[in-house]
């Protein structure tokens, strides 16, 4: 069973096949969640599911799901998948990998007629990135997913109900879409890295220990507008100095005191906004990430003091309005084990670092024991067209995750 | 003629009815140049000028006069004014207060047939605050109008081209609108502060020594989009970095080593914007003001540097598009001590300062002796619906401007 490896050609030709649904001029492709080149490219898999013999089944969420029962019916499964949605104008890899992967391992267990201890499903998650509501599919199946999500989506009220709409979903079906622990032994993701850590270290494989938490807040400093060339420099309550003071002052406070955690000042929207007028009010986008708990909490909160202090400073007003938060998230250790293994077995170097970026396996992980794994990309670029990853990582990361899978042929395994 | 006062209850009169037209809810007015409610201005100006028995004239440019021949036809005339127009949403004493204390001196002379060396009239340009293309009705006058003003209007072309054709304007009596320069003896504008001198010091009335310098520009900061989770903090080419340093910076060196001067950030734009991506690009747009212009050049020059310096220090290239440029204007010297004797012989506290915002004098100082007074603007508010200033003040202001027309009685005038 060692000696099993996923078909390097039938993968690729499935990678490139899905590679032209909604692709791009520049190599990328652009499928959003529920876009139309999203639901064709879900079409298509239904079709190379079907065809393959597998059990294919859609939740309320509008999960997809390839079933192999190579257990008994009804034995708890091991879920491992990713997503065919794409960022707008995103890359070909992101998801899409993780998703093919999965089906192929399905195919070679059951080509091979293994018989492990849980059947296996390969799932593709709805809007993983987040075009509507982030992690969308894997909340609503892990239960987490709320009204008020559906209410105040990120991505637009109206753009989700026309999404819903085009995709035969509903609210109803999303919030009913929770599935029970016990049928799921575990949930596995292989995903390129989105960073260059394991590219610049030239290292086949990253186990993740983790995944980051992230928050965004939306940090306004309030002044008084006025006449620009009236007002003498000495008087004026002006918000763009607070806001610029806070966005030097988050890259020095990250980079000084807050090792392996990030920061960024993504975007500043003054008010009035005009040459002549002395900006009245700049409303600053703050994201901060942090691997940890306790790095997360104490980012989060000196950031906050330093934004009042620099308001004060100013004699600025200051408001901030938290609008998004994950907590950190830590991988199952057993999983991260299996997955290390797996890579000295297949003869491939092997780091555990954690994920920057935020995955289904944050949701995942609190209702089954969860893992992920890297291969490299490209100069760590990602969410672009020019994500790039070699076909022989592709590969390892794929045969990473078979060898993983078939990892639980000896284990007596319970839903958590 | 050292006795005569402009008429308070008619001066009064005309400007509440004035502030009716375009009138807004917080009691300021909202007559953008060449919109329907500042045509409606025109029109009652128009009125006015016919019932007081004064000549009407519209020039190519729009520009509306009453002419009072006080010395003989043809003789050069002394022109006094201001404009009809405001910026959006604006106050009631902006330009409006200027225009009716001429047409009020312009009645005292009359009602005294009082002959002078010269004519007078009042003058009402057209777009002194620049909603289509700044100082467009003097600097049609006085010649400096370009093509290329009018092609890239800053207030958008379909909305000149609209503006134009509801006013029955059009392109080429803009740019044919030339005034001789013999024929004009001068300008004197009447104005409110604008900012907080007088009224901080509670002096009477401002003689303007000069016109600051205004130069915009868009400073862009250039450097990699990229994920905002993923990307190390010590790699990234963060282009809001280098703008928000560049915002410190250019505070620092106007309170440090520019007294006099002013400068302003008015507006950022991210590109891409959005909280998970490390902005790629910063636009930056910075307005400066010099008194003269040496200051005006040099601070120009170091913010420039200053600008180099921060992109080269941040990884960043750096654009600087200059946008729109006016020179430092001195303004005539025998009419400020115009101005001053005329003051002193009403009795009022009076300081010569420099004017921080522009206004039309800048355009006709180059083709005619020019001056301009200045009275107190309640805690310098200006551009807004609760810019006010003491009746008092303004009969002030329009006896100074009377007083000092009536000083030319005595002298030989020649256009410049």
């Amino acid at each position: 069973m060692h000696k099993l490896r996923v078909n390097s050609a039938r993968f690729k030709a499935d990678f490139d096949t899905l590679a032209q649904i909604g692709k791009t001029e520049d190599g990328g492709v652009d499928r959003p969640a529920l876009s139309r080149p999203h639901l064709e490219a879900r079409r298509w898999l239904k079709e190379r599911i079907e065809d393959d013999g597998f059990q294919f089944r859609v939740d309320g969420a509008g999960n997809h799901f390839a079933v192999l029962v190579c257990a008994y019916e009804d034995a708890p499964a091991l879920l491992m998948g990713s997503h065919l949605d794409s960022v707008t104008k995103g890359g070909r890899f992101d998801g899409a990998l993780g998703l093919l992967a999965a089906l192929e391992v399905l195919r070679i267990v059951k080509e091979n007629t293994i018989s492990l201890p849980v059947n296996l499903e390969a799932v593709d998650f709805t809007d993983e990135e987040g075009t509507l509501v982030g992690l969308l599919g894997s909340s609503a199946l892990a239960g987490s997913l709320t009204a008020k999500a559906l209410a105040e989506p990120r991505g637009g009220r109206q753009n989700l109900l026309e999404g819903l709409e085009l995709a035969g979903l509903n609210q109803a079906g999303l919030l009913n879409a929770r599935r029970e622990s016990k049928t799921m032994a575990g949930y596995l993701e292989l995903h390129i890295e989105q960073g260059p850590r394991l590219f610049d270290e030239s290292i086949d494989i990253g186990v993740v220990t983790g995944i980051v938490g992230i928050s965004s807040q939306k940090i306004s400093f309030k002044g008084e507008a006025n006449h620009a060339g009236t007002t003498p420099m000495e008087i004026r309550r002006d918000a763009a100095q607070g806001a610029s003071a806070f966005t030097l002052a988050v890259r020095e406070i990250v980079l000084e005191r807050f090792p392996g955690c990030v920061a960024n000042v993504g975007n500043m929207q003054f008010s009035p906004g005009a040459y002549n007028i002395i900006p009245g009010e700049a409303a600053v986008s703050l994201e901060l990430r942090a691997p940890d708990d306790q790095s997360f909490q104490k980012l989060e909160k000196e950031l906050s003091e330093q934004a009042e202090t620099i308001a004060a400073k100013n004699s600025l007003e200051l408001k901030i309005e938290p609008l998004h938060k994950h907590s950190p998230v830590q991988l199952d250790n057993s999983i991260q084990d299996k997955f290390a293994r797996a890579a000295q077995r297949l003869g491939l170097s092997c780091r555990r670092l954690h994920s920057g970026a935020g995955h289904d396996a944050q949701s995942m992980s609190a209702v089954c024991p969860s893992g992920m794994v890297f291969i490299p990309s490209r100069y760590g670029i990602s969410h672009s067209p020019f994500e790039f990853s070699e076909w022989d990582d592709c590969l390892n990361g794929a045969n990473v995750l078979l060898q993983t899978a078939l990892s639980y042929k000896n284990e007596s395994v319970l839903g958590k």
